[in-house]
């Protein structure tokens, strides 16, 4: 008998991550790592209250150890459940300065949460990935999706510490992509190209209309449409803009 | 009251086209452009058994005149329907040979069908796009796809006619989609990297399982999930590859 | 005894061409192509008074036959001299304009000169590239330089006719570039990202001091700096902006 | 009265960093820095002995305490010279595995060095670079080079630390070029792509000719054809290939 495969999402916030997590949870059980409990407790209320299932585990991505404890409530939680989506989210605190004024911490900080962390949620989701792969029962290929950014293909100035994060973001998702998809997972990177309409961003582009902006819940029903592609067409790279985006 | 919107295919053979021309008439009438009437007849004929609605036109996507003379007939057809979805498949003729024996007729087929038709159809199918746009009652963005490939973004030896040809398409496809995404059209660029499942290729990678060649339905999915994309969520560019793909 | 290599330009006008072929004058008796001999007549006069040699050939590079005749006189006049180096700086009318404002003629015209123009000079200089290449007393490897622009990487709206051919050339470049570096010639693109200083742009960028703009004469340094690079270390792509340029 | 500028090279080894090194103190003194003193001691020797002026200061470039150390050094020595060129040549160690097979420690070894170390490097040479940038009797523009690799374009499989970090790189290299060019700093990124014909790699394509490998001497003419450089003609990057490489 195959266990209910789950699904995790690292980097839950009021955003994309909480979209995402209450798109995949229509369907899986899913897991919501996020430094601080406020930024998952109300959402896995939502979703259990809706008759999903949903845990919420305090995490910091960048902290192996933590991650470990983190797997380690997962597996108390759900057995050795496969894992049919894993979707990274996180980046570190963004820093927009001339070069000279950027602490090596404050440049350190992207990468540490936003590569790093990648790497060390990459590892611990991939044992669950590989077993989703092999169960013959599975409705849909496993997948691993980063969310990346307009500053994954353009650098500009005083964007370091941003932009090289998010290239490494993108070549350790080729990486990985190429490694494992001949054993059956499939990884995309999304480059998400403009301002996504979150609570935080809700005072920029005020004189737009609603389509200078990203829908957050659209971005996750494109993470689903990756998740449901056939292992005859997996496509590893997707861009996102609003229809006004300059780009 | 709003006319039914059709959507339009160019380049409909036995392989990624029909996919693409059934995916795309389980909801709109269609209309199959392909310059000999044996690739589109069965086809038509099919569609309109299972309770679809399709036209073909013998048409030669690089001839200003016969895009125009299939105008006419679309229009003698679906009156000023809008045109919800259109998909630019075809390629010139492929050349593959060493670059002092290439003519430079061969060399410039790519271009002429590839790249000038996929001119000429743009212009002929982007007001009835715009059209679309308009329609407060459309359901989805219309939709403007381009079919590329490896050679999209590879230019190897011997492959000078048809990576210009296609570098040059995914050049058109990307100035389109930032002069019309403002308007409401949604165009989108798919660099299909591998080698697609359709009888022509039945021959290929014989001894290799099925998820090591693109599955033509798999693409007309995507093709779809792109054209069901909100207008606060374009994607521009997918790419697409089987599982086993080495890249 | 080996007869004197020559360096041939095409698309010779009064900026980056007559720029180059000064440059490379300077080593190697030059050809000049241009289709209208006012832009090569007093420039060859110029070369032939320092002590160089040059001869102007009126031309057509987008015609085969026109082609075919510049090269016989090329003949004529060095008998079977090898190719030193051989720089394609042609590019078609210049269309700027709403995608349903451009005709098909004029949407064609950047790639007729500037992509289809490149395979034929191309495939015209080959075989006196080879020839130096063979050639065990030379003293720089042939080389081959195509002039790209911003749209060779970048396909803004409105740009379609220039973008595509410039898309076109590079893939055709690295095309060849591969093809033909195992037989010792050096293929390489240049991405000029920028105002070039030249009489036609003279009222360009007015109020800003020179460095917003490119020097042709610099240009032409750096190609020549290619052209000195060893078969031990071939550049096949650069890229060149003035120090004022936004990019 | 101004101070002969300097040039400062980080990660000098036996190979490239040692062949720029040379090429460039035979115009400024040359600053080595190396983690281990046999990697400049004997060349440093060898530079003072055939009338340049060379120091070596051990450093380990990944901790800005270190890299304080050095500069004040440099400051001793050089008081406060400008700095006319400044080379990145430095990697951390190379780990090629299975992704689930790497520590996050070596994960993190490439951008420990390659990249915190350049951003460290960077913020040290940075004000030098300017005041050169200031001095008009510099002879040419002060220049910031960071050597890259085929990761810095391609993530393959087994290789995400690495590629991580060399696309990491690339992007901070685009980022301080475009913040530093219009203050009159060249900063240039190289995307070495193939063997470099150095001690450690003399086994390696043993059977091929010299050409399939990359000359470190060569690359060195190619970095000092950057410096050389005008302000009016910036590359910021170039790829390098043996005339053998295939890609």
């Amino acid at each position: 008998m195959s266990t209910t495969p789950i699904a995790i999402v690292a980097g839950v916030g009021p955003g994309t991550g909480a979209s995402v997590a209450r798109k995949f949870a229509a369907t899986y059980p899913v897991v919501l790592l996020a430094r601080s409990p406020e930024n998952f407790e109300s959402l896995a209320e939502e979703i259990n209250k809706n008759g999903g299932k949903a845990i919420g585990i305090s995490t910091d991505i960048s902290d192996e150890k933590s991650v470990k404890a983190a797997f380690d409530k997962i597996k108390q939680e759900f057995k050795d459940a496969p894992i049919a989506a894993a979707i990274f989210n996180a980046s570190g605190r963004f820093v927009r300065k001339p070069l000279l004024e950027i602490s090596v911490d404050d440049f350190g900080a992207g990468w540490h949460v936003g590569v790093k962390g990648a790497f060390i949620f990459s590892q611990a989701v991939l044992p669950g990935l590989l077993k989703h792969a092999e169960d013959s029962n599975a409705k849909h290929q496993p997948t691993l999706i980063f969310t990346g950014a307009t500053a994954s293909i353009k650098a500009n100035a005083q964007m370091s510490s941003f932009a090289s994060a998010k290239f490494a973001l993108r070549a350790l998702s080729t990486s990985i992509a190429k490694e494992f998809a001949p054993k059956g997972i499939h990884v995309a990177h999304a480059i998400i190209d403009g301002v996504i309409d979150i609570p935080r961003t809700k005072d920029w582009l005020k004189d737009m209309p609603p389509e200078a902006k990203i829908g957050a819940d659209d971005i996750a029903q494109s993470y689903w449409d990756l998740h449901l592609q056939s292992k005859r067409c997996f496509t590893n790279e997707i861009d996102i803009r609003p229809m006004l985006e300059k780009w």
